[in-house]
Formats: C-alpha cells, structure tokens, sequence
C-alpha cells in the first residue's frame, strides 16, 4: 500500500477531508521507507534520504529551505508548492493594505480606540486616490498577476521588476538589475520577493534613498529582503510617507522594536495569505494534485 | 459685468485657481441682486430669491435640502451638484472597508498599538476572501456604478436596489420595494443612500433581523438612514458580524455614543469622499460646469 507521510498539523475537519480524499493510502504522522508522497513541511534532508518517494507537495507558498541547489539536484521526484493556495489572499492583502493607506483608515482606528473625536478636516486633507500613480511590483510571481487583475480598474500605472523577465507578463515587466532606476519614479513600491541569496538585504539605505520622496512602501514578500534600520530611518526622515509591512525579521516581531513605533508603519503579523478556509484548500490542492500524480497529469504549482 | 456668488470656503490655492478661471467676472462673497451664478452651499432661500440668477453649482455630492418639491418648482435655472468629484473617493472608500475587514486591518492597528503581539494563527483563520460572496449595493448612482466597476475582478456576486431602476445599470438591479427579500441573502450590505424623508430610518430593527445571520454592513450614505439602536443591538447579538460607517446620526458623533464601542463597528468621520486635492477638484469641475453654461453646452452632474 502506498504510504502518505502528512507533515504537517492540520485542523480535525481538515484532515477528516485529507482521510476521505486518500483512501487507498497509508497516511503517516512519521516518514519511513515506504514513504511514497509526503504533504507538509518535511525537513528537506528527510524526503532526499526517502527511498520510494515519488512526490512532494510543500505546504506553503515559500519554499526557500527547499530551493537550494542540493535538494533540486538529488530530490529527482516532482516537487509542488502551494502558491495558488495563497496568490489570492496575498493580492487582496496587498490592496487592503494600499487602500487602507489611502483612506486613512489605521489614524481612524485608533481615533475610535482613542479620544472619539471627529477629525474630518485632517482625515480628508490627507486622504487620496489610488489613481494616476505609479505602483512598482518588485517580483512577479502569481501574486503579482493576480495583483495586476485587482488593480487594473483603478488607473494607475503598473510596472514591474523580476529576475527573469518571461515575456508574458500582463504589465510591463523589466530586470531586476533596473531596479534603482526604476524606483525613483513609483508613489507605490510593492515588494513581493522571495528570501534567497539575492534577495538578503536587497532594500537597504541606498535603495530608500533611491525611491521617490513621499513614496509608500510595502512587504508581503519576506522579511529578510529588508534592511529594517534603514526602512525605520528612511521613515523617521520623511523620505518615505508610510510603510505596510506584513513580514519582518525576525517573526515574530519583538515587541520592543523600532519597526512597531516608526512613524507611519503599519504592520500585520504575517497573515497576507491568511483566510478562514486556508486549511481545506491546502489539502484540496493537495488531493487534486494526488489525482493529476496518479493519471500522469501536469501538476498544478510544480517548482521542480 | 455678470457677478459669481462664492458660497463656500476655500483654502487660498484654490481659490487663486477660480480667480484665475473666472477673470470677466465679479467674485463675491455675498449675494446680491447682481448675482447671475452661485458656487457653494447657499442656502436655498437665497438663490429663490435672486432676480438676475442663472446658474446654480452644489460643491457636494448630497443636496438634500435643495431637494424639495418647492425648490425644484420655483428655481427655474440649471442646478447641479458635484457627485462626478466625490463618486471615486467614495467608491475606493467602501473597498477600502470592505477589504480591511477582510483582512483583519482594525485588529493589527489595534495589536500594534497595544501588546505588539504576534497574533497570526488568530488573524489568519479570521481573515476572509472577497469572493463568492453576495454584495448588495443600496442605493444606485454614480458612487455603486464606480463600486461594481472596482469590485469586477474579485468574483462577487453584485446586485443593487434603487427607487427608480432606468434598465442601464451595470449590476442587476431591483425596485428598492425588494430590499427585504435581498437582504437574506446578502454577505455585504452596502448603504449608499442620501437623506430624505423616504430613506429615513430604513435601516431598522426588523430589517437588521431579515439580514442572513453573519452579514457586514457598511454606511456611505447618510447617518438619518440608520435606527443606530438597532444597529448596535444587531452588533451585539452578533446578527451582524461588523458594521463600518462613514456616516452616523448626530455627526460629530458624541464621544460617548454606543456605537463607537459597539462590537466590531468600525468609524471614519464623514471622510469617504475627501481626498487632498478635493478642493481643487471641486474648481475645477465648476469651472467646466461654468463654460459650458456660457456656450449652452450640457452640464455635468446636472440635477434640476
């Protein structure tokens, strides 16, 4: 019987449908060498010393603990992530992000928690349009796509960076190498990259220095990718207007740190891809997956 | 030499703006007998008094008072308000609250201002997609038209209630006599009513009771189309899951007013359509209003 190691904690009703959708298998808390799919969050040294494995489905949309040249290079089975799992709540954080921004909406919050005063003449001053700005999306992925979609009705002009620019791009998409160049001229940068080697520390003190004053800056991507000292400092001048973070490093986040207090940055605690029903489309993606694996089908998310 | 009426205050770079848009003319910032055009918000017995009136521009969206049977009978020259400056700040606001709640925002702004925790198992499983999900827009105009054309991408089902359905609705669209019906199936409740004697305390305790058990409601309309007893009492029993309010009924709302602490009610203070650069906006749209009036040309926003 072929044998399922779950790798990972799943909610009662969750794993209840991973049961039903896996009759036919073992399903294992434990890896062993009958171990033929693992789904979850495997140590990446157990499934390249599993014998019979065949395939892999990664719980999550990041996969950089995976995404080294040793494991692509020895797994030698098909490896799946869960990106589609997390593009649509990671579009949709992203714009609640830039509207909250827009309409002032964390000043009102804490005006109600606050004094329950009636600041209308502020708030309307300073509120503005997602309209006729410039939104850079450093990244494209699916994320970005699907970022691309939920903004397109808004007119604002939509430009992006990525490492290797495919062509197919539904916004004008340049390499990443033109990155400083192009940060100089975005109201709206969106920094939606992976952690990796090219990624550490990416936005340092130059590149806020680079950017346009007054621009926003958001990170639904991986806190490494930002020197956070230079983001508070960036902040405390003014040469940023605001910040929305929704990773940081380290997580979580201590409470003592400058990133909590710097002026204008909001943050929330890693949720972007965050919905109720997360768990069940994790192991729907999952048993969808299963089936394309076991009739020879193209799998859905595959990285490697 | 024909005499402008300035009936409203402007901060001084736009008021530069309408002098130098409005050279040939007399700018006053009292009525006369001389007056041929007001701009602002005259009272409306004024300009039913003035003999030599011919051109009326409301610099807000909502023109209740100017709304009466008497006043449309007796003005006898064009009026119109300036609906097409606030219909896209409104419509950004009600996504705005929509997706923040969506995502939890409130809470985050709460935490960070707070404990600076990392709540993320609580946020995340709280957090929702807009999808598949049921929007009821009440009230249809320029701000719901704008609305349905932001919420194309995200997969809702949109529908909408207005007085008078003309049949050139972009969403489908139902005499406001199906309201109740609508309202069970509604995951959104959407009020973009203005105020008047037909739309006055709508929003009652039976029809929070015919709302389908979990719906959010939101207010970009007018506060006097709310029962806010009701609505609190809807909130606290959890027949509704949120409420988010531009409006409310006295505004400022008193400090200690039940709503502001009502169970996930969130408020902004009358600023769903502000935006910084409204004012210039406001001169500019009567500007354009001004020459076509002067070369018989149709007026924007006309609404007598």
């Amino acid at each position: 019987m072929a044998s399922i190691w779950c790798a990972f904690n799943l909610p009662d009703d969750a794993l209840t449908e991973l049961r039903a959708g896996t009759e036919g298998y073992e399903l294992t808390h434990e890896p062993s060498d009958a171990t033929t799919v693992v789904v979850g969050q495997p140590d990446p040294a157990v499934p390249l010393a599993s014998p019979a494995l065949r395939f892999v489905q990664i719980t999550t949309a990041g996969y950089t603990r995976y995404d080294t040249d040793d494991f692509r290079l020895k797994i030698g089975v098909p490896v799946c992530n869960s990106s589609s799992v997390f593009d649509e709540p990671c579009a949709q954080h992203l714009l609640a992000m830039m509207l909250a921004l827009a309409r002032q909406l964390p000043q009102t919050v804490l005006e109600q928690a606050g004094a329950k005063g009636w600041p209308a003449d502020k708030i309307r001053t300073d509120s503005r349009l997602l309209r006729d700005q410039q939104v850079l999306l450093v990244g494209y992925g699916a994320i970005a796509r699907r970022v691309a979609e939920l903004l397109a009705p808004f007119g604002l002009d939509l430009v992006a960076v990525r490492r290797n620019v495919r062509g197919d791009e539904t916004v004008p998409t340049y390499p990443i190498e033109k990155l400083d160049e192009l940060l100089s001229s975005a109201d709206h940068v969106a920094n939606i990259l992976p952690a990796n080697a090219s990624t550490d520390g990416l936005f340092d003190a130059g590149r806020f220095a680079a950017m346009k004053p007054g621009a926003i800056f958001y990170n639904i991507g991986r806190g490494t990718t930002v020197e956070q000292g230079a983001l508070v400092k960036a902040l405390s001048t003014g040469q940023l207007s605001a910040a929305y973070l929704d990773v940081t490093d380290p997580e979580p986040l201590p409470s003592d740190h400058p990133l909590w207090t710097a002026p204008n940055c909001w943050i929330t605690p890693h949720t972007a891809g965050g919905h109720g029903p997360e768990w069940k489309r994790l192991v729907r993606h999952f048993l969808d997956n299963l089936r394309r694996f076991e009739k020879g089908e193209p799998l859905v998310d595959r990285v490697m």
